[in-house]
């Protein structure tokens, strides 16, 4: 946790703020705080600032707040994640949320198993709970736009437009040609496909519909070394 | 299991190869694969080929073996890893391994846990199995050398120097100053440290060694995520 996160209605008119639970174990039992001491706070899809603590009671802490910090800046990527198995997607999700990608579709695909859209980390709370690991663990505040698409044909004949206009699209896979990858720039729309693979179908339909084909090399990474991976290249200037 | 890695003495003179286990599962239960299949196979630290399969009994496939290919190049990166907590090592070792990088050495510092380093994850035989697991995912037959260094100033007096001659030596780590970024290529070094970084004074010790400062921005990743975005991003042409 290298930001503690408030609610809008946490922070009262005088500027204090009371917080209990995981935040406040995390305050008096890893950062070991004392009265006085400054901690790195934010507004939940608002500022960032200093919190300096002003009293420490047996489950929770009151300090007074100071917002003067934008959030660090979003990643110009949109994510398309065909869902992975459920533990691999919380992983995934954390960590595409923590490197500063705001835009998240969790997509369908044959190779897709269906029970993983019954998962029980794929509830609103869940899911928001996730986000707000990765944004605890990133020092940011923003929630990312998360959207789960449980139709494959409604995603690419309905919304894959709108999703990937002004965008250089991707999608990436292992290849064992070594050709030049594209440089994309500006915003990118990575879509990222599912332990197996999309089918050749669905393939086909992505590139139907504008993405272009991006490698990192003839290895077959696992959906949760690929995101960081490729976030990790795409994010080079 | 994207390659069925064979040991050197499992292959017999007339060419044939029998498996079992956890080998014998994935080909019979999640291949699904019938006599006359080809399979991807490879001999650990030698050749890739093909098996095409020849009998299949009730615990256990023989095959025809035929090597006729390289491994995939490794990555010209060596990664210093300070150790993570002993299941955020597994998977990040797993990581590296299944992306190529192919010297490794895990390091401590003052910000280690002790306790670490008598995690049964470190034994030789799990380390090798460990490596063995990112091999198969990513079609690789080359096991890398690992190194454990349990002391900080004798790698650092007597072994950087060595490990880091003829390379770029980087050692990442957040930054909030937007700087430029230097652009390594051919051999990297990259160390990266524990979950709270190193100590200013290991990071002076770096730094006098000849390593320079390395950030994929302001955001703090956990180690298991900065590993791989680090090298998607260093091993872009």
């Amino acid at each position: 946790m290298n930001i503690i996160l408030l609610d809008k209605n946490e922070t009262n008119s005088d500027g204090s703020a009371k917080i209990d639970g995981r935040r406040f174990l995390h305050i008096s039992k890893v950062l070991k705080s004392k009265i006085g001491d400054s901690i790195r706070i934010g507004v939940i899809d608002g500022l960032c600032g200093t919190g300096t603590i002003s009293e420490i009671c047996d489950n929770s802490i009151i300090f007074k707040t100071e917002f003067s910090k934008a959030a660090p800046s979003p990643l110009p990527i949109t994510l398309l994640l065909a869902l992975p198995r459920p533990k691999a997607f919380r992983r995934t999700l954390e960590t595409a949320v923590t490197m500063g990608v705001k835009r998240i579709f969790v997509l369908n695909s044959s190779n897709v198993e269906k029970s993983y859209w019954d998962s029980p980390f794929l509830t609103p709370e869940a899911l928001r709970e996730r986000m707000l690991l990765g944004l605890e663990q990133a020092g940011d505040t923003i929630i990312p736009q998360l959207t789960l698409c449980r139709s494959f044909e409604t995603l690419i004949n309905d919304n894959l437009k709108d999703i990937i206009k002004d965008s250089t699209a991707v999608i990436a896979g292992p290849s064992e040609v070594n050709e030049s990858q594209p440089k994309p720039n500006g915003q990118i729309t990575l879509c990222v496909g599912p332990d197996r693979g999309f089918t050749a179908y669905e393939q086909k339909r992505f590139i139907e519909s504008g993405f272009v084909q991006y490698s990192l090399g003839s290895r077959t990474l696992r959906v949760e070394q690929a995101v960081p991976a490729l976030i990790g290249r795409l994010s080079a200037e």
